[in-house]
This record gives C-alpha cells, structure tokens and sequence, in this order.
C-alpha cells in the first residue's frame, strides 16, 4: 500500500512533507487533519500521541512522526538520485545542516508567536518581543547561511529546500520582519513559489484543484487511515 | 588529521556530541569555547557564522555545524555497527525520530527560559510561565514516547542517547519540574548518568582529569584550529 503523509491545516509544518514526496516520485495518499481540532482529537492520538502533524504511515505500516524523519525517510525512497545523498558524503552533511538549522533556528523562532497566539494571557508582550526578536535574528542567519547559494545546501537542491516555504509564510502569517531585508532568504522564497510541487501543496491545503507532478494517488479518511495503521500498530 | 569538536561551557547542547564521539570509537580533539564570551567572538564567528556549538571540523577540514548534522557525520563513521543504521532502514527511522524531538519539541521548549535568563526584560513572568508549560509537556510526551523502552528508539542504543544528558540537566539548571514525576525519563537519565562516555563529558566540561573510553586525542586551542579551518576554508 501507498504510504500515507496526515498533513495539518491551516499552516502546518507538514507542507514541506508534501513537497517532498512530490518532489520523491514515490506513490502516496493525503489525509488531511483539521488544526486544532482533529489534531488533538484521542481518535488522532492513535496516530501521533503528541498531537502533532506531519506523521507518515510507511508503506510497511509504521507510523513515523517528525519531520526531520519523515524527509530521511522519503530521501532514502526518492526516485531522483540527487535527493537520496549518501550518509558520509559532503552532500549529506550540508543535507542535514540545512534541515537542522530550518528545524531549530528557524521554526523555534516563531514559537513564541504561535504560543502568544494560542493561549490567553495576561501579558503577551514579552512573548512577541522574544518572537519578534528570534525572528529576526533567524532570517539574518539564514541570509548569511545563504549568500549567494542557489539552494540551502550549495550548488544541489536537497529535501532541505522543500522544508523551507511551509515554515517562511509564518513571518506573513504573524507579520514579522520585511522579507526584503533578507535577499537571499527572498530569493530562496520566491524561487520556490514558482516551484510545481510548492504549487501543488497550497492548492492540496486550499482545497483547490491540485495537479500532482509526483506519485499523489488521491486522499484517504482519518478513519480509514486508523484502520490501515491499526493492522501493524505503532512501530 | 583527527576531527576537531568545538563544544561550548556551561551547558552547552554540544555535550552530546562528545558522548557520541566517545561512542563512536572515531579519533578526535576537543577546543573548549566559553560562552557567551568566545562563542560570541569575531574568532569564534569564522569557525560558526551564527556564534553556536557544536561545530565539528571534519578530517576533510569542512566546517558542520548543527548536532543533528554532527550525530549523522559520526554515526556514518562510526566503529560500532550498531550506531550506523542504514537510510530506509526502521533503526535509522527510529534515530531520527527521537534525534529530531530531542532537538525540536525537547530543546526548544527551554527556549523562553534561556531567554529570559539572557535579557533583561522589564517582564520575564510571561516567558517563564511559557517555558515551564513547554517543559512540562515535552517531559510528559517524552515519557509517553519512550514508555517502557530502554532506550530513546527502542530495543537498541543509537546517537539519540548520546544527545539526552546534554539537554535533560537543563531541567535542573532552570529548576522546572521534578523529573521524578516523569519515571521514564528518569529511569533514562540515571543510566546515562552511569555511562562511561557521559562520566567523561561532564570531567571535560569540569575540567577534572577526565578518562576516555573512545578516540580523545586532546585539546587543541581556538588559534590552532582556526589555522587548521583556514587551511580549506568553510565549505
């Protein structure tokens, strides 16, 4: 069977994945998971017992959560060759340090803006202060990380890249910094707008007609998607 | 010429990244960078552009920065099989999980109270409410996640394990929770306190005659390893 990616909307993390497997050639369906609703529901619980997307459901019926993972997982999978370095290689090193630095620096950045915006609280100004601060501070490394780069890790692109744009609309979403401060993050941004997988995940979250380059082989249900996972169970 | 790990004092995340150099059975040398003072320095920022540890010079002479980048690099050259499962392979997915919460929903829930214990801010209450709630629950899902498990991926130690320790005594520095209400966690912690490796990062960090079980080849100064670095320049 197709592994199975549950992506969350709106703004999920999980777009990169979605990226990522178009840009992977492999066979795979959807199920969508509705933020903050299903995703803390006890029936997606059985699925991720954090409460969080992306989890792929492998083809071997493993389930496997966070994203760092998942992109190991389908890199190791890909039918382009460029995207499934060897470990031990320069490629793989700049692979990892590129999904790193987007998996801490980048998206820990906005963590106090998501916290400020999901909680009550008497004072949120320290925490958008702190946001507003790291935010900054992540696009000003990044641009430096960058320079003049085509791609996170040099010369090639990398799954690194497909993590990128679902994670950088959350400076438009909370309405952080000025993008254009940051050339070469801009670059990077607007390069892969353009890109037909990035294309095809914002339609997929939109609801709009997508048309999949890759192996989309249309969506499942969450229930039966709980059904498929609950043959093998949690790895 | 043996890798060179420059690892950051006090409590710096790079503490795992000698637990797993030890592990790995590899040769290295160790430069010691004090922070916030050096790591902060126009030196240090030609080792790492964004002023952080770990970075690893590796035997090629690349700069790599980031522990996820650093515990793939070693775990690929690792002596021990069994710290060197193969891409697409359930060990590697299992490493990369844990590697990856340890990294994200772990290390950054202690985000607000390094935070708040680095600025001055006219209201620290709002940060470290928000901090000791992320810690609470990343402690929580982490004794979910490992359950009964001897180790962060199951069955089997991996380089996830080496990470642990290095971000676990956050928890005592800040003085969060009690990790005694989070048994999995501890029953963890207190065997990797045990670990020859961990006994041996913690002598290095206290500059105690420390006794390596792995490849320690000694410390070598940030003026030594700057000159090694410009040899061939940041990759």
């Amino acid at each position: 069977m197709e592994p199975v990616l549950f992506y969350g909307v709106p703004e999920g993390c999980s777009f990169g994945a979605i990226v990522a497997l178009e840009w992977s050639g492999l066979p795979y369906r959807l199920c969508r998971v509705e933020m903050p609703g299903v995703v803390s529901s006890d029936a997606y619980r059985r699925i991720n017992p954090v409460g969080e997307t992306p989890t792929l459901l492998t083809e071997d019926g493993r389930l496997l959560s966070q994203s760092m993972a998942i992109f190991h997982h389908i890199a190791a999978r890909s039918s382009d060759a460029s995207l499934r370095p060897a470990p031990g290689t320069p490629a793989f090193d700049r692979m990892n340090e590129s999904l790193a630095f987007l998996n801490t620096g980048f998206f820990g950045a906005f963590a106090p803006l998501w916290y400020a915006f999901e909680h009550e609280s008497a004072d949120k100004q320290a925490l958008v202060d702190m946001g507003t601060a790291k935010v900054r501070k992540a696009h000003a490394n990044l641009d430096t990380l960058l320079g003049d780069q085509p791609w996170l890790g040099g010369e090639q692109r990398s799954l690194a890249d497909a993590y990128f744009p679902g994670i950088a609309r959350w400076n438009d979403f909370h309405k952080v910094v000025d993008r254009r401060e940051f050339p070469n993050v801009q670059r990077l941004h607007d390069k892969l707008q353009e890109d037909p997988a990035v294309r095809f995940a914002h339609a997929i979250e939109e609801q709009q007609p997508a048309r999949s380059a890759g192996g989309f082989a249309g969506h499942v249900g969450l229930e039966e998607a709980l059904e498929r996972a609950a043959v093998t169970g949690r790895s």
